[in-house]
């Protein structure tokens, strides 16, 4: 059966000619990528960083092809695409920056020496890569976080061949950017099999249970997820599940920041939840608010931006249809407040945005329907009492990919919401809203479950290279069989850790 | 039922008066655990610092004690035991020097810059605390990797509170040891709960399952390690499980190094094999030798070393059976011979040590038996014709903890060696024997599966810390609400990355 591309907007379905690709065609993929591991470990950071850098090139070249394929695979819009576009070449680029930094490989060098407990031999330690990666591509951002994502981009800098498994909801977005990376890797004298293409969802399960695969990445729905994150973890040889899985995003408005600032805090909201018709992991869903005046301006404000909205596109029409479900489900809850709906979109998977209302009473009673991840335009008021009513609400909810606090200078219940954040999720916010994700040597985009399947690592990020890393201890090597990055004389002027003190050369 | 402590030596068993932990005995020690995580979150490094380093003492003072209750219980000795006590000492005073470095935090700060893919906020990132950690003792290392081994030091150092499983083989030991603990946190004024002691069976399936317990270390036998982390993994909420789980530990000596030092290799082999009656998880287990006159005098060098011992005492009566049904069952094998084994120890739980021999096509055939732990004091040589045969022959081998060449200067088969090793283990030595785990900033003690279940993290070593800690990102704080760690003015003196580039304090 060949992969169907469909139109969100139109409705239209084209047939891609792409087959799905059956558990012999992942099998090959894998043991081309399994062929390109070691020779692909030998190259030296300038040339993965070339690599990084043609790609990103790569993908320039192809962008007004690509941004008209995503466009019509899920009617995101140009204007937000070509964003995505520029983000997903910089975080290419960014990976070329911290592969050349070379801090990622810890490398660390203990001469023989004497200590309380006995004579230590020689001993360094560098990381190096794990093998092959697969990567599962997203739905909502098809490129940042599909086929050309931070996946790949860090897999690649890690020196990892990558299997990507193409998301179904853009198999010619995905296509076209893999033959940009696949041009740029045959430019640069990639080893044959550094990059491979898969489709279909047998293909997901037969790279997750690939006995060449060594790791996988995913973004994606809980539920999908946990499937393979299970798979994965009772395969003969478990491998790590890198699994970005979405969350409820809780933000809180101080009542101090509340009665400074009602208009602008209620629309910011309104924004980072219809941002991308709400299609985003980072989307806030529950937002607490004071009771009592300023908090009643705030959701007024935000009911008044959300209402004058026309709705917007969704991606396909079972993210639609499952939204709307979700969106019906918590009209139905008891206790639970329709504040507004905004218009429908007419496209083919079109819908609208919503909001609701309750109170701190209800959240707990309700905490199945309330506090969980609904995908899409939508997010639920929880207007509370006292500070610490919300701190004993927010001690209840799941963990989360973000927490945000709205305060002001000096907020009397900022430190301590803000601790409340850390506890819960992996990335805190003040007075911002927390629908953008950097791509940075601090960005941290994961958190505990089931925010992520491993709270240890991040799938944005400088340190999202870690996850496709394993430490080699060498011991008592003869200087000429050394590593570069573990040599005295340290040639490639990357941070070591010198009988255990940092030292960061001169460049 | 109350615990008995077995004395291996002589057979005596005394009845401990502990009871072993009911389901409830374990939920109220989680429950203590996690009331202090968040308070010890809070605490400064250097309040951490000395916290482990008054452990340190506390096992210092009570040394007399601790190492006899430790030989009653092991059969290991006094001078072993003594050695093993200072090592454990040192590791806890080695991660006070970790924590007091601070590199450990991977503090980073970005503040708010322009980039290609818009406005980054200020964005700053450093390790938290992972929350309650479950310890589970070896029997092998009653202090160093038990009680107040590597995991529990480690777990501390990182800010999180521990419940640890006692190993049955040593109640006594493990309940002095933890005594010591106890009362060093009692003197620094540690919070309530933060360290806590569990025993039995039930206990420890228990405390994997307890949903507040936040990660898990082990040492121990891969069939129970992956017992428990199946279960870790098969929680409502997933938790990491590191097992450290021992391996064969392949170990080569190429022709010229056999020609070169045939009975020094040999007699090193037999020293290495028999230490603590090879009860360690780093014991050389597969020997590849050259065929011909240099390898014969080598291998003949260990048999003479071998048989003129007198055998040792192993660690409990069923370890010992278990050794000696597989040192039986390589008896048997069709082309394996029995090269000679040592006098048998009277002690009651005493045994012998063997070796044995076979050609690198007996070792494909019989892979199974061949090519899998046997925990004691038992080697295999395995006689090679080339330099192509031995890589094939390791190349199909499962991965290992460490993996030995012994060669000489620019020898042609050193390079080729290594690459394979550090293709399949976590530490590569050369001209060394693996059963010594320095305590260092460089060691990786670990491996791919099945030598432990994640091939990302050490159990030995500064870096062991990195599996207690989970990144978050603080984006947009107001200066006088951020941890010291992320502050512009770095008060604590850490390592810190200052927009993308690494800085390390002057001290």
């Amino acid at each position: 059966m060949s992969v169907q591309s469909y139109n969100p907007t139109t409705g239209e379905s084209v047939d891609t000619a792409i087959a799905e690709s059956s558990r012999g065609d992942v099998a090959a993929a894998c043991a081309a990528a399994a062929g390109a591991a070691r020779e692909l470990a030998t190259r030296s950071l300038d040339w993965r960083a070339q690599w990084l850098e043609a790609i990103a090139a790569a993908l320039e070249a192809d962008a007004t092809e690509i941004i008209a394929l995503a466009d019509a695979e899920t009617g995101l819009g140009v204007a937000r695409l070509g964003g995505e576009l520029k983000r997903t070449c910089f975080q290419f680029r960014f990976f070329a920056t911290v592969v050349r930094d070379g801090g990622f490989l810890e490398a660390s060098i203990d001469h023989a020496t004497d200590s309380p407990m006995g004579p230590l031999p020689d001993l360094r330690r560098q990381l190096v890569p794990l093998g092959v990666v697969g990567v599962f591509g997203a739905s909502n951002f098809p490129l940042a976080f599909s086929v050309p994502g931070g996946d790949t981009a860090s897999a690649l800098a890690a020196g990892c061949p990558v299997v990507i498994k193409a998301h179904p909801a853009h198999p010619r977005t995905s296509k076209a950017t893999f033959d940009a990376i696949s041009r740029a890797s045959t430019q640069v004298g990639a080893p044959e099999g550094s990059v491979n293409l898969v489709f279909g969802l047998e293909a997901g399960v037969a790279l997750v249970e690939d006995p060449r695969v060594s790791a996988v990445g995913f973004t994606g729905s809980y539920a999908a997820g946990r499937a393979l994150f299970d798979r994965a973890q009772s395969r003969p040889v478990p491998i790590p599940f890198y699994g970005e899985l979405g969350s409820v995003n809780p933000l809180v408005v101080t009542p101090a920041a509340a009665a400074a600032r009602a208009q602008a805090i209620g629309e910011g909201v309104v924004g980072s939840v219809t941002l991308g018709s709400g299609q985003f992991c980072t989307k806030p869903g529950l937002v607490f608010v004071p009771a009592g005046d300023a908090g009643d301006a705030l959701v007024a404000a935000a009911v008044a931006a959300l209402v004058a909205g026309a709705g917007a596109t969704m991606l396909t029409g079972p993210i639609r249809d499952r939204f709307e479900s979700g969106v019906e489900f918590l009209d139905q809850v008891r206790g639970v407040e329709c504040l507004g709906r905004s218009g429908r979109s007419s496209s083919d998977a079109g819908s609208y945005a919503a909001l609701f209302s309750c109170d701190v009473a209800t959240l707990e009673g309700e905490h199945e329907a309330l506090a969980r991840e609904c995908f899409g335009a939508v997010a639920v008021f929880v207007r509370y009492g006292s500070s610490a009513e919300v701190l004993e609400a927010i001690s209840s909810l799941e963990a989360a990919l973000t927490f945000s606090v709205h305060a002001v200078d000096d907020d009397p219940d900022g430190p301590a919401l803000l601790a409340a954040g850390v506890a819960k999720a992996g990335r805190v916010l003040v007075n911002g809203f927390p629908t953008g994700v950097g791509v940075s040597w601090s960005m941290h985009h994961g958190g505990p479950h089931p925010a992520a399947t491993s709270s240890l690592h991040t799938s944005v990020g400088a340190t999202g290279i870690r996850r496709w890393l394993r430490p080699v201890c060498y011991q008592n090597l003869p200087a000429p069989w050394l590593p570069e990055a573990l040599r005295d004389d340290n040639p490639l002027g990357i941070p070591q850790r010198v009988d255990g003190v940092l030292r960061v050369a001169d460049r």
